[in-house]
């Protein structure tokens, strides 16, 4: 089938599911959990031939995320079951009313409809995409990344097997066939058939979204977060949170990749911070991190000088650019002119310098005192997440089910004209 | 200025209005308000000169459309002020939690910094959209047609004065200096310096910004509106909620322009509803609507044949396209097939059929036993109304001042890291 027929027998289904109780959901999803385990073998076997295929053409930690094992099979069932433990978004009211002239007046979420979810990462998006779409009562279209594609084919075979074996439609979870750029370009065109398009991948796709996409589609994920390190921070608390933030995974969107400090304290904190973060890294055995320092910063400690691109770089590497600046208001400054819009944080023991900075930083998450790696739908208490959205339209921040659906008003009367 | 510079004054100037108060806000709403009337002479002077221009060239009903009075204009200012006395939709705690790890997560609302807004009808738009913008903390540029410039340059002149009177950049509300096509393209386009898209207009309008738009667009307005007449129907209250779906105010886009009916009452119906629309406004020298119907509704009552086309059309004209459909389920499969998604109603006395119609029809407002015309934010009690949304993403339906805005959430920690 061409992506367009998948989208639009996606389309052809979607009533199936939107009727569909919670109940009906759940069962769905748990049928879908169990027949991922069922067809364990079948998948671990496309997921070799996968592996095989790359061998040699991509990088060992690519192939590492691409590898699939039981225990990887057993967690992606796993999180299916977890989104069928969690409450239902759709048929909540949001308000209710009656008005002046007896109109009651409620607003009730609805699904989606149609959602499409490019990604390019890990095998298992393909199966948590597919339960949280289904959960919110959308069909789903799936176009992931062709090194995974024997391996996404046989967890999608699985998923269907499931909805078919509680009498729901096949089409309600699909892979795309094409696995070339111009099919990802038909999803983000395909006006009037696709209700939300969700990319989840690196810069250069979201790119690719924002530009082509006629369709409405949710920015997602790319994150140069900032850790502002205040005059009146403890300098202990702000070791921890830079080391965690950089240091702890830093191939995600959540991870800090510039420390701005203030030019009152940097004498003291820097030479700190090159210890933690580079010698006892070192000491330990441990990747150091690379410091691409500013002109100040580089007068107080060793390290790399900083280009104009490293302060607008998502490095998602043992790197970090730091600069040394007056004050809040000139962090804030240099944060909405080089932030993503993702997560910042200000370490600070002034409430009035923490005020200021929660107030005037326009990202999705602004902390003070903690690390930015807390961006993630599990920390926020979502129980799940689709992606992390950079803008502001609809959702901000990590999306969970309630991120996933729309609502519409529903209106009753009798007999009122106007 | 050109377009592109006036957006990133407007970016420039928007922080002044994000760290406004509620207060500060209502102020600068009233001094515009004031020097709207103040400076009343001058508008009309520029009103007329628009309206010279325009005359011959377009048709009259336009003209009136353009036309301005002191009473026009003392309503804008009324407008403004109905806005500041609204309650302050930023900095609204939407949820505040205690994760376990001891965060403080709190979602707050926040303004979406830059709006911007396409529109080609009438001059007040300039001031209501300017007020709402102002009111939800965003600042806005203002893109009018090109018939009404002089006029809405000499709106944007008074609201500027009012702001600056009250201490507040100038910038926080621009008109568009270029009237031509490409200027519309130039803010569809202004990636990463508009924060949304507003689009106020016709179906190819509308149409523009889904294909060109690389910033956050919100579709609103075209309505393409069903009344579906069920066998269980009281007729006499059908009869009216179709006169005043349709007759009402046809130019508007909660209008209907489709009227389905149940074969069983079909042959009751529409005889009386062609008496209705037809004769009886004739009698009265009204403009009769002209009835476009299907075979079946065309072998029970006189009528212009429908074309395929007249169920897919936004007439906008005393003109109703009638059809006659088999049960609910074949309604809710036409409404699905040819509308919007704006607003659709049925007219019953049957709880299950309303209960079918309610679930099934997927539009942003479903009525039961109501006109459709109450599709409005004023009748929905939002007290204002920037569009109609009929898309799912953000807003659906009448957007008032809580969907002008989006979200960040700030976390409070003393030192957790992940």
């Amino acid at each position: 089938m061409t992506t367009l027929e998948i989208v639009r027998a996606a389309r052809g289904a979607k009533n199936a599911l939107m009727l569909a109780s919670a109940q009906q959901k759940n069962q769905a999803l748990l049928a879908m959990a169990a027949a991922l385990e069922d067809q364990c073998a079948a998948i671990l076997k496309a997921n070799e031939a996968d592996l095989e295929n790359a061998r040699g053409t991509v990088p060992d930690v690519m192939l590492d995320r691409l590898r699939l094992s039981e225990e990887r099979v057993a967690g992606m069932a796993r999180g299916i079951r977890e989104a069928a433990a969690l409450p239902d978004p759709v048929g909540r009211t949001l308000s209710e009313e009656t008005r002046p002239n007896g109109l009651v007046l409620q607003k009730v979420t609805v699904p989606m409809g149609v959602i499409a979810i490019i990604y390019e990462s890990r095998p298992n998006v393909t199966s948590d995409a597919a339960a949280l779409a289904l959960k919110s009562g959308s069909a789903c279209v799936l176009r992931g990344g062709k090194e995974a594609f024997r391996s996404n084919n046989a967890i999608v075979e699985a998923l269907r097997a499931g909805l078919r074996s509680v009498g729901l439609p096949a089409e309600l979870v699909s892979l795309v066939q094409d696995t070339s750029r111009a099919s990802a370009t038909e999803l983000m065109k395909a006006s009037g058939l696709v209700d939300l398009l969700i990319p989840r991948g690196g810069a250069g796709l979201i790119r690719a979204c924002v530009e082509n996409a006629t369709v409405p589609c949710i920015q997602t994920g790319t994150g140069i977060c900032h850790i502002y390190v205040d005059k009146a921070a403890d300098l202990d608390m702000a070791l921890n949170i830079v080391e965690n933030a950089k240091t702890s995974r830093p191939s995600v969107c959540n991870a800090a990749e510039v420390c701005l400090v203030h030019k009152d304290i940097a004498p003291a904190f820097l030479p700190r911070l090159r210890q933690r973060l580079v010698d006892e890294r070192q000491a330990k055995g441990l990747e150091p991190v690379e410091l691409r320092l500013d002109k100040a910063a580089a007068a107080l400690i060793p390290g790399t000088p900083a280009g104009e691109a490293d302060f607008d770089t998502e490095f998602l590497a043992y790197t970090l650019a730091v600069a040394v600046v007056e004050d809040v208001q000139a962090a804030i400054r240099h944060i909405e002119a080089h932030s993503t819009g993702h997560s910042e944080s200000i370490v600070t023991g002034d409430a009035a310098a923490a005020a200021a900075f929660t107030a005037g930083v326009d990202s999705a998450a602004v902390y003070v005192n903690a690390s930015t790696r807390f961006t993630d739908g599990g920390e926020f208490g979502l129980g799940c997440e689709m992606g992390i959205s950079t803008q502001k339209l609809h959702a901000r921040g990590p999306m969970g089910l309630a991120e996933l659906v729309s609502y519409k008003y529903i209106i009753r009367g009798n007999g009122q004209i106007r």
